[in-house]
């Protein structure tokens, strides 16, 4: 410790003990406990008096600690919030009978009887693309809209600005974003880029100062709905952006889906993911692949909400991506992008002893088959080296890099020599060179 | 329910049962568990394979829910995130020996250490006044500064810009806020309006299309540094301003924080809460009303951080006191038209037999002390029920007034009649007019 006094360490890990530098201080921990709508601290149920009914007490799951020291009281509060999120599969969604864009984000069937019972209003938010295609057949049923088209903070103000005008309560008028596909924008955090909706407030990245995703919210939407019939009006090369994401779930986590994406993936392409009544050699391979896509997004994204675990699966492919699309935007989509730092990654598990050179060549052959291209004349070992350099400094000091070690098994590891970087990079523009378009 | 599907209507309250029009959907319950940095989805703990060890097993607090109706598949996610935020009283804060800006939001002692073994960076946001009286203090030990006046959503993006230049990580490097005691945007979530500092992100609001605190962040500050000297530069009507927030709690549920206001209320004014070495006679008043102020107001926030619950003790005084301010401002000071708001209200629970003639006296003389007004001319019986009116809107379609019922004690009501409010409104009238300055 430097000179000078350090007045206050509270902790509320583990054990509660405190020390400062005069000595031991005193700490007590309080439960919060409320009766006729005035909350109480208590350091024990025994001291919740016998005259209150117990139906008439309720106990906060929140705590309270208060530390004596030298220079005085110290308060730590812990309040835990519960997130509850749905992601619900749909057909008709725009149909004006479907009830779920307008009740689907309620959990209680009494509640949706409550709303009934009066006029319904919603914000629908839509970028051009979707307003193009799909704004007729929303306004049969809807009043308001937006046009634009970019994702500034200037264009969330302003939408901020229609919904203040538009007047909406935030406990019972979900706003509604129908899409959120744009290239370059896409919502990477999200188990499928393709085409959805979003309910409510969405867990999502604003672009600003130049940085991608640098602002953002950090509630997920209450809802979202998935039609895969909105797949059918987006491009091919949009599908196959979207199938990166799926593909690195795959990679990491689920030997099945990678298979499936293996056997059925150009099939996808082809169909666009309307294969409900599909060749019958595919099953339905739409389906499924959708959702093992979500499936495996959610477990990683659930325990670890707000990345407070910086050791996660889900940011394959996320390590060399965003310096290599700060460098080649717009040439690239994310999703591309984020695949060609997978099948550079690919070459370093492989390097490393973790991956067979079958399981490396199945990997690259897959990728291929999902149309995504394998490697990139910008993605060059110097690139590599500033982007680890920056994973280390946001990743608290740590490489934590995801690295498969077999199909659909993966595990985060710290220590990758410069020289095993050097070699799977060779390697890598060795036999991806002449794959890439 | 209106003609059309009801597609997925998933309950994560109580029970599971979940009911489609396709008849009883199936539901199955998930835990989520970590192994080798692989989150699954397992039924029970004995789906557990066995030669996992049990160390090696992490069991997430979210769950997941999976519920497969005629429309397809619907999950939903319930994650747990737990906020911990402290307030801690310390001294000669910006004497640069003291480590408590730097580490003082630090729980862990041993992480000091970490954090001390690199240089460390902090940026540091105060508004004119604080810099003009504290500035030269802080850059003996700081590099950076903000110099901006009010709070609207063009200055939040200045300083996110800022903060984006200076770069910091947001891990490990908290923001400061010194001060934030602004007129008209003083930050009312806070149990003291006087001077303190904050670090973190802020629970605070930003005014935006002309109304006050419209956005606004909900993580509250990971910590408060309260240091009493600061108050010694506020001028006295704005210490008056703070004490009708320190007044709320003292109506609303503490009889002791009253009756320390009621007798050593002007002591604190005069003194500005100085009072460590204070007249014997007044013992140490402002120790003690800061600390009651404090853990009163975290009582009442730590259950209910975001406000799911509606029913709060901390609105009093904060029903008819927007549309006031809507009104009157810059004429009156927050605390002053939440006084005003108080002072209606303690003739209302008078009028209603909640409140007995002498307590009635006694809180309008407390308030008199505290050199607050008690009666505005444009605080009209049409405004309030203006007011009461936006309140049921806001509220849920219920009232939910808090009012006193004796001395420090209070409940939340809803039925108000109109000729109470009527009689209240005239006595209040009668009695407070010639009070008011």
């Amino acid at each position: 410790m430097p000179a000078g006094e350090l007045y206050t360490v509270t902790t509320v890990r583990g054990a509660t003990k405190t020390e400062t530098p005069g000595g031991r201080s005193k700490q007590k921990e309080y439960l919060l406990i409320q009766v006729k709508n005035t909350w109480n601290c208590v350091e024990s149920r025994q001291e919740i008096p016998t005259t209150w009914k117990e139906d008439q007490v309720i106990v906060s799951q929140a705590k309270m600690w208060e530390t004596v020291t030298e220079s005085g009281v110290s308060w730590t509060v812990k309040t835990p919030i519960s997130f509850c999120y749905k992601v619900t599969e749909t057909q008709n969604l725009l149909d004006p009978n479907n009830m779920t864009l307008l009740y689907g984000h309620v959990s209680d069937p009494q509640e949706v009887e409550v709303y009934q019972k009066k006029i319904q209003k919603r914000f629908v938010v839509m970028d051009t693309n979707v307003e193009k295609i799909y704004g007729s057949k929303v306004r049969k049923s809807w009043l308001s809209r937006q046009q634009k088209k970019n994702k500034s903070m200037e264009l969330v103000l302003t939408i901020l600005e229609e919904i203040h005008k538009f007047g909406i309560d935030r406990r019972t008028e979900p706003v509604i974003a129908i899409g959120g596909v744009e290239p370059h924008t896409s919502e990477f955090r999200q188990p499928f880029c393709l085409m959805w909706m979003q309910v409510w407030v969405q867990k999502n990245g604003v672009n600003f100062c130049n940085c991608k995703n640098k602002l953002g919210s950090y509630t997920p939407p209450a809802a979202t709905f998935l039609d895969r019939s909105f797949i059918r009006t987006i491009p091919r090369r949009q599908i196959s952006n979207g199938l990166g994401e799926i593909l690195k779930m795959a990679l990491m986590k689920h030997k099945g889906l990678f298979e499936l994406l293996e056997s059925h993936g150009k099939y996808l392409l082809d169909t666009k993911f309307q294969s409900r009544n599909g060749l019958a050699s595919h099953g339905d391979a739409a389906l499924t692949a959708t959702r093992l896509a979500i499936q495996t997004m959610l477990e990683e994204l659930a325990p670890n909400l707000w990345e407070d675990d910086l050791e996660r699966l889900v940011d394959y492919g996320h390590v060399i991506s965003p310096e290599l699309e700060m460098k080649v935007l717009p040439a690239l989509m994310h999703g591309e992008a984020v695949n060609i730092d997978m099948a550079f990654m690919t070459y370093v598990s492989s390097e490393s002893g973790l991956l067979t050179a079958e399981e490396k060549t199945r990997t690259v052959e897959c990728m291929r088959t999902l149309e995504l291209p394998v490697w990139h004349k910008d993605c060059t070992l110097h690139l590599i080296k500033t982007a680890l350099g920056e994973r280390l400094k946001h990743s608290g000091g740590k490489l934590r890099l995801p690295l498969p070690t077999g199909l659909g098994t993966a595990e985060i590891f710290n220590d990758v020599d410069e020289e095993t970087m050097k070699r799977a990079f060779e390697k890598w523009t060795e036999d991806c060179q002449t794959l890439s378009t």
